[in-house]
């Protein structure tokens, strides 16, 4: 059991929509991602997706509306639930909590290079 | 589905050791507490306990170390492990995640007034 600093742990990391393991809760992940640019449309079947912003803007498109994350600004996507995130004025740094195996493009057909693999920072 | 921004859900907070549901994510609750002073000894068999301080320094105290944790430090003490938070230098905010349903002072036989009622913001 060891505490994970956020600041320390986010230099660690160096690519964007990489998700990086940095604790296991319950049956869940907790990780730590950087993103830039546009993600990809998708939704999580089984698992609700925790996103709460540490640093940046951004952006959550959803089916009716875009909400703007700030930092210190959290939500819950419901399972199911289409999504995109977006960071489109500068990086935005997020600690994401969902089910252990989720992959993070989803259901998405076109996420190409977007889909990650699953790494432990 | 809304967001919830911390700052502002934390002024909405006032008495300590009364954590206020922000969020449901999955099977589990998110919430925000004001800490301040010691809390007692517990342990929840059927959750991992997830503390991310936002405000504060928090002691952790567990079986064979006491951990220090700033703001921006997170840590999940698993699932059947005595712990004790306190806060003994000025207040702590805390963003914490447990199973929903779970009893803050777990099963702690001396909680007397620190067990609180589950409560949502």
């Amino acid at each position: 059991m060891q505490k994970v600093n956020l600041e320390q742990a986010l230099g660690q990391i160096g690519a964007h929509w990489r998700p990086h393991i940095v604790a296991d809760f319950n049956d869940c992940k907790v990780q730590l991602s950087k993103f830039e640019g546009d993600f990809v449309w998708h939704k999580h079947e089984d698992t609700d997706d925790f996103f709460l912003v540490l640093h940046g803007r951004m952006l959550l498109d959803l089916p009716d509306e875009t909400v703007v994350l700030e930092p210190g600004e959290l939500i819950v996507v419901p399972r199911g639930v289409e999504h995109r995130p977006r960071a489109v004025s500068g990086e935005v740094h997020v600690l994401n909590l969902e089910h252990a195996g989720t992959v993070n493009t989803g259901d998405a057909e076109d996420a190409g290079a977007l889909t990650a693999p699953e790494q432990r920072l």
